[in-house]
C-alpha cells in the first residue's frame, strides 16, 4: 500500500486524558482512534493487526477440532435468569437495553448461556460430543474505571471458545489440549518467551486450579511468582506453602513479577448445561448434564501487551507475524527521480512476491519519514535515495536495530 | 468437513413463531439459531457463508480504493447531538444504554457520526482527499416488528462504506463507480440476473435522485418499475410522468414488481461535515466541508434475499460463490465397507485439490441424507455406493437438476 493513500496520519500527542502506554502509541500512529475511556475504533493499521491476530488464533483453534460461529449481542434476560447472571447484584458490569416495546435486553458480556441455549436443539446422545464451539465477538463490559487502552476496554473483540463433554475425563483432555493450543498462539503472536501458563485460583467452578496465561510486563495489574526453568508460574492469590508442595514447585526457584493476563482457560463442570437443561442420553441410557469448558482470549489486549511490552522509546516494536506489513519501503528522493523510479521498482516487485509492503511515496522530509516508520513499527525499513543509489544498494534496517546496513538487491530480496 | 463432525443437526420445523421463508429454512437446515425476533446467531454453516459474502464485498470495495476500518458500537451522545440525530423524537430506532457512572450511551444503527468525527485528525487539506472507508459492522435498530427473518433484524452485519470528496463532481464520479461495483457484487453473490439498480427519491440530502439496488422477489416489501431491456427500475416513490420523462423512460416499458432492497447508495452532500467540523483548505486556501456519500450493504439481507428468491420446496439452493461448501459427498456405505473406503478416497483427493467438501459420512439412512442434502443446498451432491461402485463410476446431480447422472471419476473431478 502506498502511504500517500492510507488515509492516517501520525500524531505528535495522543489525547490528554490517555494514560496507558499501549493506547498513546497506538492513538499517535494511527492505529486506532479513541471514542470515549475503554472504547476504540480500529483504524485501517490497527485493524490489519488485529485481523492477523484473529487468524492465528482461528487457525490453533481449527486445529484442536474448533468450529467457529457468531452469537448475537442483543441478550434475551430469560436464558440469563435461568443461571442468575442477570441480576446487577449478582453480575455488576453489563450494559442493558431496551427494546421498542419496552421489554429489557442485555448487551453480552460473554455467552455461556445463549450458546448452552443453542446447543439444546443440536445435543442429545453421548454420539453428538464432544463438540467444541468458538466464535471472535465483540464483549461488552460496564467497567467503572477504564484506563489501560485498549488492554481493558468496555467493547473488546474475544475469542471465547467452549467445550461441551461427556464427563470430567474428556474434558481434561480437551482442557490440556487448548492449554498447549494457547502457548502456541502466544508464541505465534511473539509473546511467547514473556507467556507463562499460570496456576490460578479455581472460583466457584472447581476445587482444583484453573489456568491463566500471563504476560510479563511493567504496565500489568497481576502478580505472579515465576520458575522460568519449568516455564510455569502461580498467581499470587494461590501462593501458599500448601499450594506450592501440591504443585511441585520452590519457593527458592520462584520470582515475582508484574504481569497482564492474555487469555484464560477453566472448567465450568456443569453448572450452565444443569441450569439450562442441556443433557445427553449416555450408552446406557442414563440422561446426564453436559460438562463444559470456556477459553477465552482477548485480541484488544493481546495487541495491547505487544505494544506495553515490546515498544520502545521512538514507537512500536512488531512482530513480524501480526506486523500490518512486512516490509516499510521509504523513498527520499522527489517523485520522478531516479532514486523515486527505483523504489517504485522495488515496490511493485516486493508486492509481486506477495510480501505485504508500505511504500513511503510521500512528499515529506526524511526526518518525519523516519520518525512516522520508526512509531508505526514494521519490522523491516529499506530506504531507497541518491546516496544508497550511489552505493548500488538499499539502506536495510529492522526495527529492532540501531544501525541500517546497505544491501545489494538480492541480498535484499534473499531475506524473504 | 465430515458431516459426522459439524456440529448442527436439520430439523424438520422451525419455531413457530417464525413466518419469513428464509428464517425457516435456514433454521431448518442448521444454519442459524433465532434468539429471538429479529435476532439471530449464525452457526458454523451460516457463518461460512456470512464470510463468502463478506469477501466479495470486500475484493470488490478494496478495487475501489476502499480502506477498511472498524467502528465501535457504543457511541457518545455528543456527536450525535450536534446533527440532532440523538433525540428519540428525530431517530427512533435507537437502543440506549447507560454507563455505570450514570450517563447516555448510544448502541450504533450507523455510523456517520464517528467516522466524520474521527477524519477530524486526518483531513485537514485538499491532499488528503478522495478518501473511501468501509468497515463490517454489526448494526443495531430497535425495530417495533421484525418479521422478515434475517432480511430485517434487530442486530446485522452490514458492510458501510462512506465517501469524503472535495467536490460534487469528484463525488458524482465515485458515486458511479460504486453503483458499478455493486452490481458486480449482486451477480458475483448470484443475485445479477434479479437485481436492478433502481431511481429512488432523494430522501433530505438531495434534490435528486437516490439509487436503491433491489432484487425481484415476491417476499419484498418494495414496489418498483422494471425496464428490462434497460436492465435499470424506477421505485413506486418516485413514479410519476415527470420522473420518468426525465429519466427517460416509457411507462409501456416498464414491470410492477415486488422487490428487496439489497443495497443502498446516496449523496449525504456537507450535512454531517458541516455538523461536525469536517472542512479542508483548497488549492486556494479555502475552508469548505467535505462533500459526503453513504454506500449500505446488509450481509443478512443479501443471505435472506437469495434464500428467498433461489430456493425451492425441498430446500435452500445455494449459488456456487457463496454455498458454504462447493461439494456434498454423500456416502451410503457402512463404515469401512468398500464403498465408504472409496467415499473417503474421494473426499480426500477434493480436499487435496482445495474443493471445499462436506462429506456425510453419518450411519444415517439414505433418504434422510438425501433430504438433508437438498435442505442444506450445496452446489453439486456426489453420492458413492454399493451400486454406483457397480457401475465404476459416482452419481453426481446438481442441487437445480432433477435427476442425477453417473460420472466417471475423471470426469468427475474434471468438474473443477
Amino acid at each position: 500500500m502506498k502511504q500517500s493513500f492510507l488515509f492516517t496520519k501520525t500524531r505528535k500527542e495522543a489525547p490528554k486524558d490517555e494514560v496507558s502506554k499501549n493506547a498513546q502509541l497506538l492513538i499517535r500512529a494511527g492505529f486506532i482512534h479513541k471514542e470515549m475511556a475503554g472504547v476504540y475504533s480500529y483504524l485501517p493499521l490497527g485493524l490489519r493487526v488485529l485481523k492477523k491476530i484473529e487468524q492465528i488464533i482461528r487457525e490453533e483453534m481449527n486445529a484442536i477440532g474448533g468450529q467457529e460461529m457468531l452469537m448475537t449481542t442483543l441478550q434475551d434476560p430469560a436464558i440469563w435468569q435461568k443461571t442468575n447472571r442477570w441480576d446487577d447484584a449478582v453480575v455488576d458490569n453489563w450494559f442493558k437495553t431496551k427494546l421498542a416495546t419496552g421489554s429489557d435486553l442485555g448487551i453480552a458480556n460473554t455467552h455461556e448461556e445463549p450458546l448452552t441455549n443453542i446447543l439444546r436443539n443440536h445435543i442429545n446422545s453421548y454420539k453428538d460430543m464432544p463438540l467444541y464451539a468458538y466464535q471472535f465477538q465483540t464483549k461488552f463490559r460496564n467497567e467503572l474505571r477504564a484506563k489501560s487502552g485498549i488492554m481493558r476496554a468496555r467493547e473488546f473483540l474475544m475469542k471465547d471458545l467452549y467445550s461441551f463433554s461427556r464427563g470430567e475425563e474428556e474434558f481434561r483432555e480437551f482442557y490440556e489440549k487448548c492449554a498447549a493450543a494457547y502457548l502456541k498462539i502466544f508464541d505465534r503472536v511473539g509473546l511467547g518467551a514473556l507467556t507463562y501458563r499460570t496456576v490460578a485460583a479455581g472460583g466457584s467452578f472447581t476445587s482444583g486450579f484453573t489456568d491463566e496465561f500471563q504476560t510479563l510486563s511493567t504496565a500489568g495489574e497481576d502478580i505472579i511468582y515465576v520458575d522460568k526453568k519449568k516455564k510455569i508460574a502461580v498467581n499470587k492469590e494461590v501462593y501458599t506453602d500448601e499450594n506450592l508442595r501440591k504443585l511441585g514447585l520452590k519457593k527458592e526457584d520462584l520470582v515475582e513479577e508484574k504481569s497482564i493476563e492474555v487469555g484464560n482457560i477453566f472448567p465450568l463442570g456443569t453448572k450452565y448445561s444443569s441450569a439450562l437443561g442441556l443433557v445427553f442420553i449416555d450408552k446406557d441410557g442414563v440422561k446426564s448434564p453436559v460438562v463444559m469448558g470456556s477459553y477465552g482470549i482477548g485480541l484488544g489486549r493481546v495487541m495491547g501487551t505487544i505494544v506495553e511490552t515490546l515498544s520502545d522509546e521512538k514507537g512500536i516494536v512488531w512482530p513480524e507475524a501480526i506486523a500490518p506489513f512486512k516490509v516499510h519501503l521509504i523513498s527520499l528522493g522527489e517523485k520522478g527521480s531516479a532514486s523515486f523510479v527505483y523504489a517504485e521498482k522495488i515496490y511493485t516487485e516486493l508486492q509481486q512476491k506477495g510480501i505485504e509492503v508500505l511504500f513511503d511515496d510521500r512528499p515529506t522530509r526524511a526526518g518525519e519519514k523516519f520518525a512516522d516508520s520508526e512509531l508505526i513499527g514494521i519490522p523491516i525499513r529499506v530506504v531507497v535515495s541518491d546516496k544508497t543509489l550511489e552505493k548500488n544498494g538499499l539502506e536495510v534496517k529492522r526495527r529492532t536495530e540501531e544501525t541500517a546496513t546497505i544491501f545489494t538487491e538480492t541480498d535484499f530480496f534473499a531475506l524473504f
